[in-house]
């Protein structure tokens, strides 16, 4: 397992240290892992002066897995447009061609108490967002702000072709195939000719999964029912930008997305795995992030890239144990928890291991 | 005052007979308010074969104001796109410039059980969501779906002109000044041109309201932001498709969508009123659709077409007193109130009018 770490921006190296130690005790139970650090989003600009520099092209498409923490912070935002690390991160997703992006929304019972919504309304919540990530709006042409008779336009294309929707809404039955059987596809067909191209290409692709419903929701009804009934939902797929918003909105339904990992795949299980939160900078280097998104995104990578079932559930089961034992991060302490800080909570996880 | 009444779809001509009935009752005390009906929607479609028919287009530019109820309805899906209802309602929108749609989401105390979210969380939200309404990706061109070297593309276009953009941010800014001098300018600048020149406008528009503090959010942290703590908004400003999205999920956080009035208004304060709620089909013709919204649709009518502020507070105040004295449409009902049909709810607000 050629495995490439990417810690990025802010408290990216402390959550990425701790998910490496994990790693690092796989390899002296005798897992053949290597591990090769590698420079994405500000921490490259700096160094390199670009936010995907050609080392971490090459690191990348030798990695079999690769691991980000968070990339961006305030420091960049002034950085021309190709300068910024986001472009780092979206970059990565195209040239490694990761276009289904999964992203898991589940409650922790340890953690019922964080979700603003009340208990009864999401707990046992588990949802999982399947987003098309390497298409649509943020990588449609033409793009860009003109002077036009006077005045400035600025303006994006949003764009899919039939066989980018196919190739995700597969991924997607199959993902519900694997769970509750349940699939519930997000477009607004209503207004958006991309959209409705959308609904007709999943419609046709569900022809071979009749064992999966499906059914169709606006994205303006999906962010209301999310917030009124999540557990509706069982596999939700959408495109690039309503998948952005509602999978960020589904996930702040759980009240702690310091627990939450991701994957995006390509169409060999080569995947980038992160943690859906970001590189929260106002927090770095005081030691006390909370590395358990980034420590389940390896028991994301060990179950999508590796096929190691035993190994996700290890380290799943390892984090369950530590919460069980009342082990807090600040972002997610309680009265009556253990305040630990982002080392103690490594520390923790590896003696459950 | 010259009112059209558009009752729509579904729900639509029940829920609009109610808000009539307080015009009517207004008329009895001596206002000067002229009422035409009309044809908007499917209903539309079924008299004339058009969604915006031209009858409807004439008493549109001859009205002042004009009431809503909903439209759509599953019936109209198969129908070729521009003969859907919806886009009677994208046509009137267009038509009449009504290019600021304004939609309080307020929390009733008397209601606060019906949110899901913790009643901390949401107990006096009081946020308003001003969405740009006749541009962006809604209305851009080129859109379509076409076959190109074989396959279907779906494509739409995102697109703002500074203009368009400095003209709903002046509205945002002076409507942040009339409240708590707060306005919080959503994009994804991160990402998408277009909401750059959007942030950029907004930032160049703010230099002649020192008075209001302008803060910028980025989509998903908003849909984010809007779970994890609603209050801490008070006018939010963003474009047609973002608006969408944000001010339904918004609006959920009540509980109460059956509650919610909008306006959409032109540069003169000519406009639109309509609950932000559906046509809702499945409950039609049974006299049970809450027509609170629609009536305080009419309040707002009367405070940004008519400027008769007193005749807006007596509406809300007769609505306030209704749920006070515990009057309840199914929608909104819990056990140990009164429940009553949509015209018994008319019949109450109408007593304390
Ligand atoms: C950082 C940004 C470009 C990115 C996106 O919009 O895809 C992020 O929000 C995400 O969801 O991974
Ligand atoms: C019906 C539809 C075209 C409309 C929109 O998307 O604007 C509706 O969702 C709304 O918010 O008023």
């Amino acid at each position: 397992m050629k495995i490439a770490l990417l810690a990025g921006d802010g408290i990216g190296s402390e959550i990425v240290a701790q998910a490496e130690r994990v790693l690092r005790f796989f390899i002296e139970e005798g897992q053949k892992i290597e591990i090769e650090p590698g420079l994405l989003g500000g921490c490259a600009v700096d160094a390199c002066g670009e936010p995907f520099p050609p080392a971490t092209q090459q690191l990348a498409a030798d990695a079999d897995a690769l691991l980000l923490g968070a990339v961006g912070g305030p420091r960049y935002d002034l950085l021309p447009r190709e300068k910024r690390p986001e472009q780092g991160l979206l970059s990565i997703r195209k040239a490694l061609n990761l276009f289904a992006n999964f992203r898991p929304v589940m409650l922790f019972p340890e953690l019922a108490n964080a979700s603003t919504l009340k208990a009864e309304v999401v707990s046992g919540l588990d949802i999982l967002i399947v987003r098309e990530l390497t298409g649509d709006i943020y990588f449609g042409q033409p793009r860009g702000i003109e002077i036009r008779e006077g005045q400035r336009f600025g303006f994006n294309t949003m764009i899919y072709s039939e066989s980018e929707i196919a190739r995700i809404a597969h991924v997607a039955f199959q993902a519900a195939r694997r769970r509750n059987g349940r699939l519930c596809s997000i477009d607004k067909m209503n207004v958006l000719e991309c959209t409705q191209l959308w609904r007709d290409v999943v419609i046709e692709t569900a022809e071979i999964y009749p064992d999966v419903t499906l059914s169709h929701m606006l994205v303006d009804n999906a962010a209301m029912q999310l917030v009124r009934d999540p557990k509706q939902f069982d596999v939700m797929v959408t495109g690039n930008i309503f998948g952005d918003i509602l999978s960020d909105e589904a996930s702040m339904l759980t009240g702690s997305i310091g627990m939450l990992p991701s994957a995006s795949l390509d169409e060999n299980n080569k995947g980038l795995y992160e943690p859906i939160h970001g590189s929260a900078p106002d927090i770095a280097d005081k030691n006390i992030a909370n590395p358990l998104a980034t420590i389940l995104s390896v028991a994301m990578m060990m179950r999508y890239s590796f096929s190691e079932e035993q190994l996700a559930v290890r380290i799943e089961r390892a984090v369950r144990q530590v919460l069980a034992e009342g082990y807090r991060t600040a972002d997610i302490f309680e009265t009556g928890m253990r305040k630990v800080s982002t080392t103690e909570m490594g520390d923790a996880v590896l003696s459950y291991l």
